[in-house]
């Protein structure tokens, strides 16, 4: 990280090839090349210096060709993108100036050119962790509480049922237990018979499934579901490397029981940014919620970071410090 | 139908087994049997002659042995249920007296005893034809103005598709097309490729899928939801009867699309029955409603016209005309 004049030489994680499977360290090389910290005269954009890298199941996704017009595809070449927190370094947009701490898109890379600033949220709060900006204040927290309190709309005393709550983790049923508050949980990977592990754990049925697994799973919470259940669509990870989707045939309890099953994106909520953390945040300060971060260090590390996350060996949220401000 | 005193001679259209496919003709039979015309002493019991039954894709459902507890079987040995027309001989409910017109849930008889008279309609409104109430002025009718109005909430300028429009009846494209006001259809048990039908007639893609079919269908549909789609869920005729029920693989779509699919039962909306009859009973007088019978007569050829229902025999909706007042 030899600053050459105005210019920094500046390690990236680059993606070598589209990808078909999961992605493997091999798909990614992380690569030194040299940029200038200022920002281009009449442009608005915003150099920054990338602190903290979130790892993401969608990235993974981005690494395929993606023949759908929704889907942006990463470009073989060309560094990874995903969530990160940052601090401004050179600012030709009015809403930001240097020494701001922002999180929003970023590349993978120690300081980047982030051409879209609208796509950056300033840091306002900096009495909590900066990382929290990549999980808990930032993207997942948000889809979180959209999904939940804005899609599934929770009534008291309704049974809710989240899979893949330890992350892609499926060791971690202890940790949900005693640590993180459920009532119960179970290792998806390791249950043979779902249906089962769902009739022991909810007795009752599921009135809300918070669905970040898709599949098999979702197939058997159907089976459990109780009348005008909820099922609430985030993700269906184990859907997004096999060369045919499985086949859901539970589907006729949607009638039978009045399912509603919703899918979100978290985009259409950004717009609540500032009304999710006046929730949150005093949770946080209170203690009030348990939150597990999983921090490898060093952005040459960001590949099997990025990997270990579909391989189930992050525990609580996965992130890379690349740089301590 | 001779008269015994206060006895009549009864015809019923009786369940001899259960099923595991699709009904058959010999999967009923008719018997005759003898009943008396006046509500037993302290009873509140309603004693009918019907004049209409509908033929419904649900009753072969509730011939077969149903474990779910949502969902009631025939009783082998007694009469099928369904909705009917009919007409009050006696009645011991305050609600109802001799010489009233209703609708509601009876027996496939000649004369019967309704039990429950609190599921029967009184009807009001007789300057339409009364077998209207077996369909667009009854439960079908409900199901459809709900299903469509109420949970999928159409926004003008959508794009609608229905499957199994024109009953399950396929070959009645042409019919949908020049006398029912469809911009297009097809018939989806001739079409190989599902996807590219849906293609041909929505290339801009579905914002409302009102689903009565499921399966394959629905696979395709999945393909072709246009952003923020909803899926009404009102039936999928085509699982009732497989051994195991079909994959759907395209689930994924429900994220990427942000799609709604919403299943609902027409019960929880008969208390906005009236509501229903106050839009729609002045576009049947003013002509604005292109609506298709399919009446068969007599109660012995009852079981024929249910069957014929899974055949795709009934051209619009089949009816069995029971007695003329």
């Amino acid at each position: 990280m030899a600053s050459v004049g105005e210019v920094m030489i500046n390690k990236q994680v680059i993606l070598k090839h589209f990808i078909n499977t999961a992605p493997k360290e091999s798909d990614m090389v992380v690569k030194t090349s040299s940029l200038s910290l200022k920002v281009e005269p009449g442009s608005n954009a915003v150099v920054v210096k990338n602190l903290y890298l979130s790892c993401d199941p969608f990235m993974g996704s981005r690494m395929k060709k993606f023949e759908n017009p929704d889907f942006n595809s990463f470009i073989p070449g060309s560094p990874l993108e995903g969530i990160g927190v940052a601090k401004v370094l050179d600012s030709g947009h009015l809403d930001f100036k240097k020494g701001n701490l922002v999180w929003g898109t970023v590349g993978w890379e120690e300081y980047g050119v982030v051409e879209n600033p609208e796509n950056l949220f300033k840091i306002h709060h900096t009495d909590v962790p900066l990382s929290y900006y990549t999980g808990i204040l930032g993207m997942p927290g948000i889809t979180a509480w959209a999904g939940f309190y804005k899609v599934a709309a929770p009534k008291k005393g309704e049974y809710v049922f989240v899979s893949a709550a330890a992350g892609a983790v499926g060791q971690l049923v202890e940790i949900l237990k005693n640590k993180l508050g459920f009532d119960d949980a179970f290792n998806y990977k390791e249950e043979h018979d779902l249906d089962a592990a769902l009739k022991r754990c909810f007795p009752e049925g599921i009135d809300i499934y918070f669905d970040n697994v898709g599949g098999k799973i979702l197939d058997a919470v159907l089976l459990n579901m109780r009348i005008k259940g909820r099922i609430v669509v985030c993700g269906m990870i184990s859907q997004y490397y096999l060369r045919q989707p499985e086949g859901v045939r539970n589907l006729l309890n949607i009638v039978i029981k009045r399912v509603r099953i919703e899918g979100f994106v978290v985009v259409d909520y950004v717009p609540q940014y500032s009304k999710f953390l006046e929730v949150v945040l005093p949770l946080i300060r209170e203690g009030k919620i348990v939150y597990l971060e999983d921090i490898t260090e060093g952005l040459e590390n960001a590949p099997a970071a990025l990997v270990g996350l579909f391989n189930g060996r992050n525990i609580g949220k996965q992130i890379v410090l690349v740089a301590r401000e």
